[in-house]
């Protein structure tokens, strides 16, 4: 595959690229009669469904002159070449070649097959091809009887660490999103808890008075303490979880897939419960929720373009970065595929 | 000259630069009294007439300040240019610099010159700079009683290679064109015969049933034997040719122009005679192979862009790519000035 | 700073880049209570003013995550970083960060400071990082009672080498600008007077008529001489001053700024005295003016494409070049700060 890892060259960017693991490539309804086209690490891939109805991914490239297989068709589980009709089953191997009279080396046509499965409404691919993974995806939380579930998908134009280290970032809410969420002047003095393990870390913002802005005060109008935690987990989820008061528990999870080095799509799964009807919070919530999400992107996008017009990140940090380091060091340890960090543990104070 | 020859490092893509050549520029009335931008092997040409009315094609690059020569004007059959009016005559020799007086030096500045001559319509040019070519273009055929001829040009996004197979291709005839011409269920088993002499490949077609498609429908509808040759020519040419009984012949010749490694222009003389009058043939089919070259230009870049994105072609055959490799033989040997390779003969069955 | 440097291997681009002095970023009228991001010689770079209400220049790229500074606020004279409300004071230092209790380095947090002035109606930058420049920018000449002031600014497409010599340049206003202001057939021989100091280089035209074209016939419709100097001036400055007879007096001073390689912003100090009132000469001369500059900048724009499409500029150069070698010359030796060249004066006739 080429990579543009030129790019990352002495470590300049923060780019980590966890090849053997499961990303979600598309939502399972999105995957019908049509063959779709996605990129994961880099990698076109094309995506269809076999006689069983299950997803197959292959190597977007037919293995005869390199058209594209998800400009063709897919026919009774097969997938055509659009150019000459060349046909592929799930496993990659060319089943046909329309023209050929008598044909010795059949079998040794074929394309690169990714492992491919239907879970949690998400089609999921791992990235090695022709290997079989040892474990499954990430199980996405259930929705229990009370919670409403709101799916959405979009992508950013980011490396994966800085997407992952912006959804769990606390400090940006303030002024990036001020007034919506946090930034409405008043602030208190908290304790955050930093637990890492061996495939996640997880932050716990102990004492946190509800936040001012828009979306607390529709929630709980009359205030109260906050109970809550950003996660990363290894590949590529961040999880965000608050609970206010006895009523109210959100669980926001982030199921980041790395397109390319510096594009990032987010498949977010949001399981909520409140006092309130699931619809009417719904209605009250989107609106403000896509321009929280609008000015992430944004800031993102000129972010790296940043980043890229300097010939790389020159970060500096401070305690109330909470997780990014931590993330940046799971993430190059899982693609350097080493063991497992030892077990940490963090404690301090900061402003909300 | 700049050329991008480092995307071809390793050979990994079919591009081959056949200089000292005839190329067709433009159609020759097109070439009027304004100059003409035209690009070929990656090198920019400015096209005037001179005031024999005769084409002259130099470097389309002022020897003063590199202004491109074709945004000036032909005055008197010399070619001025619109920064600072320096004059060119025909061969490139610079004539007059404006504001100077009395220049020793007058005759040394010029700009590169490159044959060129108007012939069966177009106007062509060697792609040698300063040097007289030992032969002329290929000559077309010509119009005989009874035939009509149409001409047209488009612009491919793809190397030159790809874009001949393309022309002389039949297996993708049933696919990316399903229904036009071919791909309408029924196939035959036919015997194909591949002649290589020093300059040229054919493949001639025995026993090939009428295509059963739109255009053999309305040629021939109540069917019969098909005498089908498809030919390619050094440098550039790729010729078709149809009888279909003793009344219908179609000869279609193209002529293949680099203009850089990933762009093609094709121009296409499309000779005909059938026994309906050529007007009503013109009507019938044009809207079809209008959706005919559509469709192989869009294949043609998408396969381009695949090649691109992988970094090389990745590609493989079979039997029934019948003239690829072949004309990839005849182009990479012209491309080194090498002794013609010696004839060649292969026989074989397809289906079609 | 990451700089396109490659692009000049071999000295094949007119480009010098004289660093360590000032050059205008912006008109100060400009530049009020919102940051302003301009880039120059490459280095994007973000202008604020201060609570003296004095300009200021940082890097554009905030020194915790590399939001681009120039998409903050300016509150109470500091610079507020939009993503996590990084705050900067005029020096570049960082003087808060929200969320972080009790910060023993707070002061080692800084971005680059650039030193930056009001001067002539114009904020200029000095382009060295956190430096103190031993003399000022160049004073522009002032409005005596009767001139009129125009200015403009407009960016072009060009190196700031090539974009001196354009506006430097006597042959090209017959052929780019035909009929506009020389070019209307007539010209005389005359003398050139071209005398180079230590950081200039001056041509003075001794016995021109006036220019034919519609600019000249509006300002003197009985002719007569003229009295024409055109000047460069380091590191960056190009001046042309006509007086026609005793009333009129144009003086035209350029400054231009280079933003990166082949981006160069022109201000330009528009200074003139005419028997008719300013406004009048204003409303007639507007269009011209708007008509020249954008021939201008559509050729440089081609020229620079040229030269970049064959890897470098391939010029040759006449007498009547009269100022672009001396320029360049001054150019590469400011450049390589190298001690001014000696006095140096040539004359000769050209025709105009």
């Amino acid at each position: 595959m080429s990579a543009p890892r030129e790019v990352a060259s002495g470590g300049k960017f923060s780019i980590a690229r966890v090849a053997r693991a499961w990303y979600v490539a598309c939502a399972s309804g999105e995957l019908g009669e049509k063959p779709l086209a996605r990129t994961i690490l880099n990698t076109p891939l094309v995506l269809f469904r076999g006689l069983d109805n299950k997803p197959a991914a292959l190597l977007d490239r037919c293995a005869h002159r390199n058209a594209p297989l998800s400009l063709g068709n897919t026919l009774q589980g097969e997938l055509q070449c659009a150019y000459h009709g060349w046909r592929y089953d799930s496993s990659g191997v060319c089943v046909g070649v329309p023209g050929l009279v008598g044909d010795a080396e059949k079998n040794v046509r074929a394309v690169p097959r990714f492992p491919a499965r239907d879970q949690d409404g998400y089609v999921w691919v791992y990235t090695a091809a022709d290997e079989e993974p040892t474990a499954g995806p990430f199980r996405l939380p259930a929705a229990s009887v009370g919670y409403t579930e709101v799916r959405r998908s979009v992508e950013v134009s980011s490396t994966l660490h800085a997407a992952l280290e912006n959804a769990l970032d606390v400090p940006h809410t303030a002024f990036l999103h001020q007034g919506l969420f946090r930034g409405t002047g008043r602030t208190s003095r908290i304790r955050v808890r930093v637990t890492r393990t061996t495939d996640r870390v997880e932050a716990e913002y102990v004492g946190e008075p509800r936040p001012e802005g828009l979306v607390g005060k529709i929630l709980s109008p009359s205030g109260g303490i906050v109970t809550h935690f950003d996660r990363f987990i290894l590949p590529s989820i961040a999880q965000v979880e608050y609970r206010l008061g006895a009523e109210n528990h959100f669980l926001i999870t982030t199921l980041c897939t790395p397109v390319d080095d510096f594009r990032t799509r987010l498949y977010a799964a949001i399981l909520f419960r409140t006092r309130f009807p699931g619809w009417l919070v719904r209605l009250l919530i989107e609106p403000i929720a896509r321009r929280i999400f609008s000015q992430d992107a944004a800031m993102l996008r000129r972010q790296a373009e940043t980043a890229r017009r300097f010939g790389g990140e020159h970060y500096s940090s401070t305690e109330v970065d909470v997780l990014g380091l931590q993330i940046w060091l799971l993430l190059k340890r899982a693609e350097q595929g080493e063991a497992p960090a030892e077990d940490w543990l963090r404690e301090f104070e900061m402003e909300v």
